[in-house]
This record gives structure tokens, C-alpha cells and sequence, in this order.
């Protein structure tokens, strides 16, 4: 395939596995690039900067493909050393990162002189437009679909990636309720320049997270996911358990909640141990709406291969109706 | 354009101007079914059922091409006489009914002993399939991106869409989100055999609204909707004005609100006086997320043609691109 995207990251389709914390480390993003797709490290799933830069050598001894460094740099009380992650991204050779988040300029002003391609991850129009005056090559629209944190407009897909599409000059990357070649399909019809997909690699042989987990996932419907922490407005999408449906139970109650009531239920401690534990109610995990298209587990080679596959041939079908 | 449904109704394009209350008369889905679409009726916007029956007459003499009626059957304390609606349309012998809401067994086999093409609107792929056992003939899937009652499961057309078309047999319909030539692409690019659009008819020439309202729909971004009586599980989403703006507020308050509270801010008659009188502060009017992609108020024979100028263009780009 060939988009501005295949041609700016040098990568045979337009497919990118999105950063996921814990989850994008060197067996799956190796995997995902080896495939034709853009593979992607998630730095802060490295404990230090020097752990990111020997993820990325590992990741190198394991593909000769592009891959990218996923920064996400978010509000918190005790902030990660940010800078010195970017310092450990650059000094790696790493060609392409993607952000998410509030990127500081001087961070951006960094990345552009030294060539690196921005990805930028972001969930409205207006926070692509100054993504796009800032600088960013490429802006990756996440509807509320995601997995993760899909923002407080609740705009999905269908209306949020043409919008996209319109406003902007640089491509824009489909993020968000795509798990299939029909989805993808979907996403270059309404102008995408390509897809990025986190909870469907989630579910991939090479992920590096308990089997019970990609189980899980196939095994959850579409009605199966839970929006915690809306009331703090710092909305998040899970996977439905005990716990999400506990923080979701304790919001609505009249008053809301505090984060304090909560945060000993959903640490980030106890995400990463039922990824790898296997045990998934100990913990609240990422997943988007896609768990309800995702029915197996493949590898990633396999995955992507299918997809394109079916991207074809659901184009194929649409148009030879359209033009009847 | 060629596809099960255009075949099964009789249309030259796979686009239905869905049951839009106060909305869906006889200048309007004339218009539409002239243009090649399907233009629909809305049963219970006529006082009465030989109200109906002349208005679908009046239709028949501003076009030859088929058009459909809507009935919608919600659970009120005092039901309109639904029977009497069914018989009146039944009389008529118009060929196509647009179900929503509860429709009773008898009313569904009464349809189907006529040859009545039966649609059903749902939100959901449970509801799908409940009426695909119960004899319909084609499922309208409406998003959570749909004017009106989008339900309370927050399904999204990128996933549901695809979710309906692998759950069901008989044709799927792609309905909330769309407004475009990108949407119907991408609809198609997702298996459906075509598109249905409410709040993008409401900004044409011919609807019979007055023109502050379809400039208020112009002038509105994605972010201009709002889910009112979520509290209450039954999802409404209308155009964000005062009213809208204080019944969400209301809602929020510690304890929610009853109905009883905010009932005669919402009142029909309000949202019908402010669609004829075009004060749209007055009352509640329905609108979907896709005001954010509604840049103008053309006749429905532009947007149609359009469209299907668009939708071909976009599956010949998305092609081009995923064949390469």
C-alpha cells in the first residue's frame, strides 16, 4: 500500500500499533514492524532512560524495519524525567516518535532539528490545529472509540476523522474502533492516510502480557468496556471488571467521589501485574470498543496480512456498488 | 448505485431520509425520493391517522418515486392510537414502513401478510437480531453519533456497523454519523448496503423547518449536541441550547432529577414551536454529531448528487491507495 504515511515512516502499510504502557516493549513492536506495520516502544514502560535506550537496541538486534518511541507526557504530581527519556530517544536514532499528551515546545523544537517524524496522538480537532502549527508531521485522531484516554467531547470515528481530515494540512492517522481491514477500509475512505490500532495487537501472540488477558478480550463484547474517572474529567477506558465497575458505581454516587477513595483500586502497580499475572480482576486494564470485533488471537504477521486482505476487498466490494 | 437494499426499494441511490418528528412531511421526502432516495413520512407527526392517509396522498402527487412511512412506538401513559396509524398506512398501500421502538408481533406479521418492506432502526445488534427473527426485512443500526435516541450502550457506527453486518443475514443500513460523500463511503467500506441521515436532510432546502434552524445546524460544531435524560435511561441528543445546556445540569445534581422536573422545559410542543417559529432557544430540537460536518443548506437533489459524487471519489482514492 501507499500513502503520504508509508512514504514519510518508510513502512510497507499503513499500520501503526499505538504506544500502550506495559505493553509496548521490544517482542511487539518488533513483531508489528517486521510485518510491514510501524512497531512502537512505549518509553515510560521502561523504569529509567537507560532502560529505554537498551529496549531500543534489543528492539534493533530484532528487526532492520522502522520503528517508533511513544512519549507521553502527562500532568502528574510526581512527573517522570521526561527530558531525559527524550535525551535517551534521540542519542538512539529512533527516526520516529509519537507523542501524546502536553509536549512542551522546546521538547517538539528538539525532535524537528534533529529529523525525528512526530506522530502526534491527540483527541479533537482543536488540539490537532496547534499540533499542526506546532510542528507535528503527522496527526493520529482518536475518537472515542479508544482505549485509554479518548478526552471529554465523546465525538467517535465517523464524524471525528473527516472533521480531521478537512481542518488539516498534514495526513492524520485513524486511532480508535479499528480492529479490521473493514475498519481500516472505513478509515481511508473518509480521508485517513492510514490506521493505528492498540487493543487489537493487545490481543496478538507476541504481545508480551498474560494469555488470560488476550482471552479476556476476545472473549468481551462491545458492551464490554467501562468509562471510568469522567467525573474528574480525565476519562478513561477500560476493560468492564469488579474494580471499573466499582470506581464506576462509586462516581455516580451523589458527591461524585475523590480520586483519593479510588486511587488504591486502579494504581498503575496493579494494572501491570494482571497484565502479567494473568489475573485480570486485580487490576483495570486498557481496552477500546474494538473487543467486541476481536475474536482470536494471531500473530501480528498474520493479523496484518489479513488486514490488508480485507481492506481490499471491502473496498473493492463498496465501490463496484457505489459504481453500479 | 446497486446494492440489496436500492433492489429490494426500488431507489437509484442506497440513501433513506430517516422519521424525523415534526420534520418528515410531505415537501420533504418528495424531495428526497425525487432525488433517487427514500423519502419517509413520520406517522405521528400527523394529528391523526386520516391525517396520514392525506398527507401520504399529497406526497404521491409530488412524486412517482416509492417513499416510506415511519412509526415509531415508544412506551407513553397515553399511546397515540397506533392501531389506527398502522391501518391508515396499511390502506395506503405504501410499500415500505420504517419501524423504531417496540413494535408489537401482530403489527410486524399485519406488515408482512401485505408485502410490506419492513426497516427497523435499533441501536443495538441484540435488537438487530431480535428483529431479524421477528421478520424484518432490512436493520437501520443507529450510532451513538445519531440524532434522537441513541440508546444507552454508547456504540459507536465504526464498531457497531461492522458488528451488525457480521451478526445479520438481512441487509444493514448505516444510520447516525453520516452526512457526507466520506460517511457513505466508509459506510459501504464497512459492509453496509446503505445509508440513512435525519439531521442532514433537516439542513436542506425542502425541509419544512424554519431557516434559523437549519442555520443554527450550519453554524454548530461537533461539540454542539447534548445527551439529555441519560439519568432517566432514555438518551436523547438534541442541539445544545439553554434548555438542553440546564436539563444536563439539572441531571447532574446530587439525586438527578425526575422527569416531572424538567418536563415542561422539553415538551413536544416546545421543539415544535421552535422548528416552525425558528426561535430555537424555545424548545429542544433533535441533531446528531454530524452538525459538525454540515456546512450548508442545499436542495436535496444537490446533496444527493453530491453525495454519490463524493462517496465514488473517496472509495476511488481509499482504492488507489490500498492497491498500491
Amino acid at each position: 500500500m501507499k500513502t503520504r504515511i508509508t512514504e514519510q515512516l518508510g513502512i510497507r502499510y499503513p499500520i501503526l500499533q499505538g504506544g500502550m504502557q506495559w505493553v509496548g516493549k521490544a517482542e511487539l513492536a518488533s513483531a508489528v514492524s517486521n510485518a510491514g506495520g510501524l512497531g512502537i516502544l512505549t518509553a515510560l514502560t521502561q523504569a529509567t532512560p537507560d532502560d529505554l535506550a537498551a529496549e531500543i537496541e534489543r528492539t534493533r538486534r530484532m528487526t532492520d524495519a522502522p520503528f517508533g518511541v511513544n512519549l507521553t507526557i502527562l500532568p502528574t504530581i510526581n512527573p517522570p524525567p521526561y527530558g531525559d527519556y527524550l535525551d535517551a530517544i534521540i542519542k538512539s536514532g529512533v527516526k520516529v516518535v509519537e507523542t501524546a499528551g502536553n509536549v512542551p515546545a522546546d521538547y517538539m523544537d528538539l525532535m524537528k532539528e534533529r529529523g525525528i517524524i512526530i506522530v502526534h496522538k491527540c483527541t479533537s480537532v482543536r488540539h490537532a490545529l496547534s499540533a499542526q502549527r506546532r510542528g507535528v508531521d503527522i496527526v493520529s485522531i482518536d475518537g472515542f472509540e479508544c482505549a485509554g484516554h479518548p478526552g471529554e467531547d465523546d465525538i467517535p470515528g465517523l464524524v471525528l476523522i473527516p472533521l480531521a481530515v478537512r481542518a488539516l494540512d498534514i495526513p492524520v492517522i485513524a486511532s480508535g474502533g479499528i480492529a479490521d481491514g473493514s475498519g481500516m477500509a472505513a478509515a481511508l475512505a473518509l480521508g485517513a492516510e492510514g490506521v493505528n490500532m492498540g487493543t487489537r495487537f493487545l490481543a496478538t501472540r507476541e504481545a508480551p502480557v498474560h494469555e488470560n488477558v488476550k482471552q479476556a478480550l476476545v472473549d468481551a463484547t462491545e458492551r464490554d468496556t467501562r468509562l471510568m474517572f469522567r467525573t474528574m474529567r480525565n476519562t478513561s477506558r477500560v476493560l468492564r471488571n469488579a474494580i471499573s465497575d466499582k470506581v464506576v458505581e462509586t462516581e455516580r454516587r451523589p458527591g461524585g467521589c475523590a480520586f483519593e477513595d479510588i486511587r488504591h483500586l486502579v494504581a498503575g502497580a496493579r494494572g501491570r501485574a494482571a497484565l502479567e499475572s494473568g489475573f485480570i480482576e486485580d487490576g483495570v486494564v486498557s481496552a477500546g470498543l474494538v473487543v467486541g470485533l476481536i475474536d482470536d488471537v494471531p500473530s501480528c504477521a498474520e493479523l496484518i496480512e489479513r488486514m490488508v486482505l480485507e481492506c481490499r476487498a471491502h473496498l473493492e466490494r463498496a465501490s463496484r456498488l457505489a459504481a453500479a
